[in-house]
């Protein structure tokens, strides 16, 4: 069985530095995982500042929530500055198809900046894929949501975009599925309690482009340490809810775990299965 | 006695989707506090959007902190269209009455937007009301806060200004005042450390519109169960607070309040009074 | 021995009004530590509205994170007004150094505002004072670290900044250096636990202009205080640390704290040391 906790350990050791594009509302979330994992942070999304801070960065996170033009500005002048640099770089099309701006925002992303990582629900990924997708609002549609639970659409659909774009594919869901051109993971490690707290896959998205950015070379596999980390880490707050706790005592208690989440967690409690 | 428990449970049926234009600084615990109830937050203020997003969601809350011109016209287009949709609106005016920049807005706003329900604290609703108030800061100024707890001053403005626009109006303050039209309600729940978080009006305007979108046609009484909701949570985590606790754990205990109140807590701990 | 204690009483006495134009990542937890001691804040950044909210209040607080080209006008605009005011004004130059932008941005609010006080990591200031140093994201690099060691350097580097800008000077780092001209202190309270939560410098930069706008007249004094009393904080937070705890515990532990810090406590806790 393949182990994925060195690549948490190989994160503590290199600390990478992770230029965060992201939206303002669950940034300060966002922020405070990369530092629970040992990370850096920078968030800064001003054109003037995209060239410079990408260089200095290991790796870039574009998450288009909240877009403002100033910020979609820098993201396309970042991302394809650390495409020339060859520094990882990972999208997060937060709400794509729930509007026809955020469609086109992501999709015009895509066309320019070669993507390591792509991170979404099933919706955002079909939306991508197809280009003419219906999404209630940020969250996977209840339609959607019913086909997830079949395994094999949602390894098809990661497949074929990855191949499309040469990206590493995420699909968060129940169990969430991990794909690189023909190859197809599935980690089902998580919270039911997941959907009630905002920016959990905000957080997981920049926590994959810290895991990337510590191993460049084996992106893939970073992709599913990080997604089997968060995932562990949403088992862990979801044990520690004590009686009248809820939602926010939920993200509190993950952010937590994401800081004290060992090698030997990643190796000792993630479900990870082949699943094409 | 009515029994405003109910208004929870209708919004647990439909879970709501409720598009926020709100302010950067409390964001997230507005998100949080929407998912906690069991609703869905989809915050959004590009413009280009602002008819696709509100067309998909069942309510529309626009908070006028930290207010950009961008937000600004997404507002205009998002409240207009949810008018023509017929989907409630609510307005949180956040700091009229603190800036001439502020008083124009939200009056420009009220001006071509019917809103659902305006909620805000006395000097900023006697600002909108009089055109030419002051306010200290976004909190109520002291005068103000003596001439609030005469309950009839506060019923009498609040049903002036809601005849006015036809909007429920809701005035915060340590007894919290209610009223359409020729009626108003004194809502009696709360704690005193609310002041010393930021957003608790705001978290509180969010609920109003998930109540007031899951019971379009009984806003008056949706906006009651909000309040006293909002209030008993607010009960419960002054209760919870630990020694060596302060204002985060307080914020942290209300949001998860809101997430574990149930219709009979609101059924029996609601102090509500009809003033007139 | 100089007692700091009576500048925390100040505060609670005047609660003084803060006028913070700081960025959204962390917008949150400044607003809530100006709160947990007992003054208001104001978040306000549109230039519209600058010069009004800036007359309100008391002080004001001016963070580069995220800066955008809008809140740099306001920034402008509410800078010069409070200098008019003679109210003080706080400069948190968050990653100066990082970026040319930044830099010559912090450089630029400088060169047109005089600011009571400047408060940043040894990295900052040096860029500020030399105007072509190099940083790490926002963090001081670790060159920077081994000389901050050099207490002699770090009060050199504070006192000479400071008679060029007759501004208090105040490094953050594993000791604190506080400078006002030729006067230096070191500052030891804190905890190692502080470098992974976002926000701790811009939450002290608030806290500094609180206490400033608090005791104006005696502003290195107060710097003093602010200091020591966010570095005591951060020990009580360590202490209060449970098995489990992570970095989002420390953070609401430390907000906490500065709901309950004392005079009493600062008096009996502070380590101030002259060291120029």
């Amino acid at each position: 069985m393949k182990m994925y906790g060195k690549y948490l350990s190989k994160l503590k050791e290199k600390r990478p530095l992770i230029h965060c594009l992201t939206n303002y509302v669950t940034v300060n979330d966002v922020a405070n995982a990369v530092l629970a994992l040992g990370a850096s942070p920078v968030m800064s999304d001003h054109p003037s500042e995209a060239a410079d801070i990408s260089s200095l960065a290991d790796g870039v996170l574009i998450n288009t929530g909240t877009l403002s033009d100033t910020r979609f500005e820098a993201m396309k002048t970042a991302g394809r500055n650390a495409n020339i640099l060859g520094k990882p770089v990972v999208l997060d099309p937060v709400g794509a198809g729930s509007s026809k701006h955020r469609t086109a925002s992501a999709l015009s992303l895509i066309s320019g900046i070669h993507f390591d990582a792509v991170r979404g629900n099933i919706s955002e990924l079909k939306t991508l894929a197809s280009g003419h997708a219906k999404s209630r609002g940020v969250d996977a549609d209840l339609e959607e949501i019913k086909r997830q639970s079949d395994t094999a659409y949602t390894a098809e659909l990661a497949c074929s975009f990855s191949k499309l774009t040469d990206s590493v594919v995420i699909i968060s869901g129940e169990s969430d599925t991990i794909a690189y051109r023909d190859e197809a993971y599935a980690v089902r490690n998580g919270s039911h309690l997941m959907r009630f707290v905002t920016g959990t896959g905000c957080m997981l998205s920049a926590v994959c482009a810290a895991f990337i950015a510590s191993a460049p070379e084996e992106k893939l596999d970073a992709c599913i340490a990080a997604v089997a980390a968060m995932g562990i880490c949403a088992e862990t707050a979801e044990e520690r809810m004590m009686p009248g706790e809820g939602n926010i005592s939920f993200r509190n208690h993950l952010i937590d775990a994401l800081f004290n989440i060992t090698e030997e967690d990643i190796d000792s409690k993630a479900k990870v299965d082949e699943v094409r």
